[in-house]
């Protein structure tokens, strides 16, 4: 039995997610469809790229994701099917995959173009429901990856994962703040080894209130309402509040700006 | 393997939603079961009957519909299971089900007297869990829909579903604002089609700052931020606004009246 | 098939709930996966109990009920597993199982001890992800109850389950309030025969602006409007106002105080 699941900015009280679902099931019966969130705030790909990259490695080898976050409709962008490190993402061109095209290794990635596996009559603005969804029932029936479309290597990065260097340390940003206020950044694990080094599990985080130094395992390492540092599920380092709200506790949220530097590697 | 809907006025909070999924998979294990919507407004038959209306095309042939907004509890009302196209919808009669059956051709309407099918105990407040859920569970393990109860042509329609003559103009009325601000009214396809006839595609509804012209197959056929007119998935006109909320352009919201013409017919 | 519903205070927002099902979608691929709710208020155990209990009478034997509200991460409280009327229940020891084990016959409560059975890597502030989700899945595949931790009689029970008897009268609390303005209190209805005797039918309720007396069977029994108490799904006595909201009516909310007696059997 397949799993598909869901990342959205619909919301919960109109008919489109039920419509995505339907097409979904038309095509594949048996399939089990997991919705991620459907509560993206309308048009914010940045979020919609964090929670598909966090829940996604809890999701078993050959498991489909669809995202759909695509401002104006966007008829002009190609619609984009990724293998990545067993599973399976399907996406507007438009920065939504950033995340997981950037950590995962074994990648493809192809354009949607065949339109055998697309509704019969596609809408300009719903083409989530109208080619990604099918797509996806499709995949999940075994329809071979290949035959999706072409291989494309010229896909859109959001600009929002970029680091800028400045003066030996890194310029970095709040990309999400979850419900616990949890605040991830764009610095991902494998850029933090990269920059830090020897001494990347020294990390400093400098903020408006302070600056917060090392990276830890787990919230026990810190006394409660300490700030700590940690690499989150989707593989890129936050900022927690043992028993609190980083975002309360440092009055940060999503887009704002970050210092980061390896203070043992200057000593 | 077979699908039921749900669509209610429960929200997502209490345990109401669990309690009627417990109900059907009791009876009904293998069976799929997606959530339309459990936002509906509380007691807003009139939303709950355009978001069944409007989830239900995508859905598979021998689909079952539950729908649950039912002010009052409402003891004295029938139940009605209706069989539309191929599918099936489980509904108190009390309009719900009112943009199903007038856009439905073969259709065979019928009261839920079967009391065999039902829950154990009764619950005068909570019929859709202990009435509607059970038998649709039955349905969905091929109980035969024959067999529900007595058919009947003697079932509610919303008032809302009605349309003024106005010195040849229709007056129409919003029926769904949904998330994105689009504006679904109570003037069908096939309504559109009788009143305009040939002209019918020259359709133009008159709105407090203007009016607008003219039914379009897709948003790209206006510029950004111009609204349109188009028919939406439930099969009725609709008003859009290109990338953007037509709510919030027209200032129009559920429940206000248009003026609806067809200015060709008469030049 | 097996059925596994999940009772959390995640939110619907990020990635949280999709790790929580694509775990257990993992080990156990077959499995119906339920959302009794995910929004329990941030660490309010009270009305996660609630809703659980209310929602679990409807699920069939066998059902495995996950429960994660767990403030503080809890990496001290140990994380429960009980089997309770042929279902099974998974969560902190907390008091967030208190309403089912108060209420339910052939109990059996073991801690989760098998580490066989959880994520190969555990955070201390996940639990629910790394321990809970998973084991409900190993047992959902027919892993032996018997061998998920040794048997336990010393768990934690809610201080908000106890009644004070105050000169005759007992004081009870609402512990749930939900989107209809329902008034679940803390007064199991074992209690109430226990307390009531031949007099438990006429219980009374006195509150801030009055008092109801007499336990009903359903809505119908009082006019519109008008309060009155029933026993509601969880088995707990509950304030209710035809057609309308106790809370409002009232001006009660959780947490808020009442006196309960049986005026009948001092006359």
């Amino acid at each position: 039995m397949s799993i598909i699941t869901l990342t959205t900015d619909f919301g919960l009280q109109d008919a489109y997610v039920a419509a995505l679902k339907g097409g979904i099931l038309g095509i594949a019966p048996e399939c089990q469809i997991v919705d991620d969130t459907h509560e993206i705030s309308p048009q914010k790909i940045v979020q919609g790229a964090f929670v598909l990259a966090a829940a996604a490695p809890y999701f078993p080898p050959q498991t489909i994701h669809v995202a759909v976050v695509d401002p104006g409709g966007g008829s002009e962008r190609a619609l984009l099917a990724a293998k990545a490190d067993e599973q399976y993402y399907l996406a507007p061109d438009n920065g939504l995959l950033s995340l997981i095209l950037q950590s995962s290794r074994r990648l493809e990635v192809r354009r949607l173009e065949n339109q055998t596996l697309w509704a019969e009559k596609i809408s300009s603005t719903f083409r989530g429901r109208d080619v990604l969804a099918p797509t996806a029932a499709h995949l999940a029936q075994g329809f071979p990856f290949e035959q999706v479309g072409s291989i494309t290597q010229n896909y859109v990065t959001g600009d929002w994962l970029e680091l800028e260097l400045i003066g030996g340390a890194l310029r970095a940003r709040i990309i999400y703040c979850d419900r616990f206020g949890n605040l991830a950044t764009n610095l991902s694990a494998i850029a933090l080894r990269a920059w830090g080094g020897d001494n990347a599990a020294g990390v400093r985080v400098r903020h408006r209130r302070g600056e917060i130094t090392g990276l830890r395992n787990t919230y026990a390492d810190v006394t409660e309402g300490e700030p700590l540092l940690l690499v989150n599920s989707a593989g890129y380092l936050e900022i927690a509040v043992r028993a609190g709200s980083a975002s309360r506790k440092l009055h940060y949220q999503e887009g704002d700006l970050l210092v980061v530097d390896f203070p043992s590697a200057s000593s």
